[in-house]
């Protein structure tokens, strides 16, 4: 990366966003942990794992500003390059154990069969992984056709796992309560929205740009998508969880066995 | 260790995997003892001790990846040693004190007799300590005879851990609810499969891989295998006790205890 291409504003630029992302990444981490006790013991798994995203993506923000601090100098109104290499893959070992996981929480606010949970957690996790394993050796390769090539086999689990949710997912969805499948359909779509950034950005080193503004547009918008697909989406789950959990409650005031009623109108498995 | 034959590229593998094992360590952690309130108060003692060896591990990755950052440095496209030297003894400083412990906490989450727990914790942790005591003076010696007796030493309780595990519990094992049977198993053979690499990695340099790749393959290797001896052994203890959790809140009570029989209800294997 030619961090000598940037300007000084937009050095700050990049700066500020990786601050912004790791405020946001901290606060919702916060907010979710802080509200799991407001939230219906069968719900709080997902709070949980909700909050452990952010938590370990606000880790990484951190790491990432301190690489580039690191990196990066400006002095006199020049930007410099220290010597020091920019750890951008500080992304990958940071989407390794969030893209996982964050599929994870959707599968557990949904409170699924035990045996779905399980199947569609491996699968979907494993998918996951593989594809930020397959992305790696390409971002860090500086051969032009390595990236290609790694670009087209972490492309294969990125589909396999879009098809999953907008159709493997659909019957699941369809037997979620009325009231949470709207916010389900939108954390889905904000999930798969929010991840056609990557692929993209993957590729501009190929199609020659390589700028100062490539490497803004780059590192905002990989902040930006990670925003929506962890804490926007962490959102999402949150709003899904204590919504279940209000009816479940709605329901307890009546009968004396609540979360059970409830549960059990929820999960039937047709 | 040579840290001037890394290529750049392996000296950033190198810190991406310290940082990805602080990650999962310090995430496990806060997982384990978010979850525990959500846990039957019998099965407490073992989550706790379960984020008790994630957090150790965490702290210890912190401590490696300071020491790493102090004796390598990268200038100009370069690796380049300080001077200073990299204390790979904080693994055997962590071992000494999360290996008897994770083995404690899966005799633990078993939940066996009084006696039965104090005489198995007691056998287990001490042969576990013994093991790490007696792997530190190999790894420390330069001579290659002394290392490979320690190792030999150090095989000794490895060997008789791994005889107590698949032998000793078997007993103790069949009386484990049906339920759980499967994922103790797991866990098991984890810790088995997952310490396999340790006595290997450890024969390394008397067979003469020295170089960047064996450096590479060493410490990501170790990495790999804790993640998988503490996190993901501790995701299975956890399962164990949320399961174990569940029956007890079922047969307890089917008037004031309503989730866990919402629980039964959809997680009845067909």
């Amino acid at each position: 990366m030619e961090l000598e291409a940037l300007s000084v504003g937009q050095y700050s630029f990049i700066q500020n966003a990786y601050s912004f992302g790791f405020a946001v990444m901290a606060a919702a981490t916060l907010f979710f942990w802080l509200m799991k006790s407001e939230i219906a013991p069968a719900y709080r798994l997902a709070i949980t794992i909700t909050g452990l995203v952010t938590a370990v993506a606000a880790y990484h923000y951190l790491q990432i500003m301190l690489s580039w601090g690191a990196a990066v100098d400006v002095t006199s109104g020049e930007v410099i390059s220290t010597g020091k290499p920019f750890n951008q893959a500080y992304r990958y070992v940071d989407w390794l154990l969030t893209v996982p996981l964050l599929l994870i929480e959707l599968i557990l606010v949904m409170r699924l069969s035990r045996q779905e949970t399980i199947k569609r957690t491996t699968v979907l996790g494993g998918a996951a992984a593989l594809m930020i394993v397959l992305g790696y050796p390409g971002e860090v390769s500086s051969a032009g056709g390595l990236r290609f090539v790694f670009w087209v086999l972490s492309m294969i689990p990125f589909v396999y796992i879009v098809y999953q949710l907008v159709v493997g997912l659909k019957e699941s969805i369809s037997q979620q309560p009325e009231s949470v499948k709207n916010l389900i359909n939108i954390s889905v779509y904000l999930v798969i929205g929010s991840w056609l950034f990557y692929p993209i950005v993957y590729l501009f080193p190929l199609v020659g740009l390589e700028g100062g503004a490539a490497i803004t547009a780059v590192e905002v918008g990989y902040t930006v998508a990670d925003i929506v697909a962890k804490a926007v989406f962490g959102v999402f789950i949150f709003m899904i969880a204590m919504r279940k959990s209000q009816e479940i409650e709605g329901t307890a005031s009546t009968v004396s066995k609540p979360a059970a009623a409830a549960e059990n109108e929820t999960s039937k498995p047709s």
